[in-house]
């Protein structure tokens, strides 16, 4: 019954191989260990993958915020966003404005993307089908990529799960 | 450099065929399908796997609220908790308290998990290792569980990507 | 110490019986009890206002949504704005998008406001000083004139304390 | 149409000179100045409160969370919680696990709470009637506290509006 769609969602994972070995994965890694604060953004579905991504990278004792609750953006610090087609106007308006303070910016995005071109992106290559609709299929893919781009984190600095237990949520 | 964790999660992901295809998940899906309204509750990650869910369900014009900004929980309400140890008190009272209004609950969990028994549960196969600390595994485990049971749902409705989009916010 | 401060706020609060006994009210009140459903956003602080008048409208079972985790805007719903200054490129998008789809929206701002001629306002007549910074002033107006208006609802539809009880959360 | 309502919260609002003149703010504001973070929470519209203090204390660049999207809560750290009856097991819990971690806790709260006598806390004298229901005017006045509150440590700090504005989210 879900077989063709299991089938799509693995290929769409087994395809993260070659961008996670790729040149942009390691730019990517290392503009995450230079910069003085991390700015994360997405809207819908592509957000709540960002405060996953939010939540590792504060685990991991980076200075991260998502930008609807954040401080001013400034020269020094990260942009991330997060979007499947990048066709909403508050994706574009953020980047253009992030834009003329920092081009320290990243885009995760589709192969589709109206926004691929305007900043250094990471692009995913992903399949979907009609019941797979929208981002769904853009939006796990991204979630597991994210959560690899943490893996190798923490084994470049030299992090073990004990270390993210110790500054997990002690209070929900 | 990722082929370890990558092959974990692969496996995890091939794994939900058998829940996929289980009785349990047939349940599940009636229960979304003849319940009056939808609630969805998880802490932190599991939290924002739950609102991707919400998202989806709110486009197939289901009646959904996440707990957090809903209203009262009643008798021909549905309960779906996302808890991958069901350590959390939070987690536990919410689901005693709603136990006094109603059985019409679902907890998506792992194998280990606290909760498991308490209630009507859908539990997830995963492993992990210390480079996908604590949930992390579950969580993507359990995104991909619920967008295939989306997919379940738009084919018993009838339902094309076309019908998603006409329900997507056009604001943002 | 924070006599200056307080007085201003006094000042501002006590301001609001113009506004309340005014026909713009009385139209606000009519459009939110003859919509098929209630849209809101604000951004920041003045979104947190925004979702308090969300959670008490949802306890009176109006149909209501946050625009950042709401289905598609349509010919007979509502689109209510806060923004103390409509400066926000945010803002100015989601008014112009609502525009093409209904004319039915409804801009809480104050007197210099971008956004008050580009839309039904209410104009909230708020002072401020250094101490109490940007839209402070603003914001805390906004809370209080939204939940008097909720109480003006309460009356016209005959409903109790004890009503907003039932509908209110009982999970957490 | 509105006059008892607006001078029930005119009244509660005046009121506040008596705590604000207090030794208890006196301590509250310096706990806040002396702690290394300081954790919010709060539930439905008192977590909206505590989530306008959160801004305003980040503009003010201190290290500020919200309990929901924080880290592990530690020995040196601040927690301030906003509850007005204290009945919800969420709150108790949160303030019981804080605890063992550390007496550093503030709560927010009204004359006939739970939890007043559990920790440090700041009781504000609120009246409320069947037309300002359940929390309604708690919210208000904690929210005008909160503001007070940051006026006086943009005093201690010699900050000015200016100093918010250069802090202030510039991406939206």
């Amino acid at each position: 019954m879900f077989i063709l769609e299991l089938d799509i969602i693995l290929k769409n994972i087994k395809n993260l191989k070659k961008i996670l070995d790729s040149k942009e994965t390691d730019i990517f890694i290392n503009k995450i260990l230079s910069s003085k604060r991390i700015f994360i953004f997405g809207i819908g579905r592509s957000g709540y993958v960002g405060r996953c991504f939010f939540m590792r990278l504060m685990h991991l004792n980076f200075n991260v915020y998502f930008v609807s609750e954040a401080p001013a953006f400034k020269e020094d610090d990260l942009l991330i966003v997060i979007s499947n087609t990048g066709k909403c106007v508050t994706i574009k308006t953020i980047i253009e404005k992030a834009k003329k303070i920092s081009n320290n910016i990243v885009v995760i995005t589709s192969k589709n993307s109206k926004i691929k071109d305007i900043s250094f992106s990471i692009v995913l290559d992903v399949d979907k089908n009609n019941y797979l609709p929208m981002g769904t299929t853009f939006e796990h893919t991204a979630l597991i990529y994210l959560d690899l781009v943490i893996a190798k984190i923490m084994k470049v600095l030299n992090k073990s799960e004990e270390d993210i237990i110790k500054e997990h949520n002690n209070l929900l």
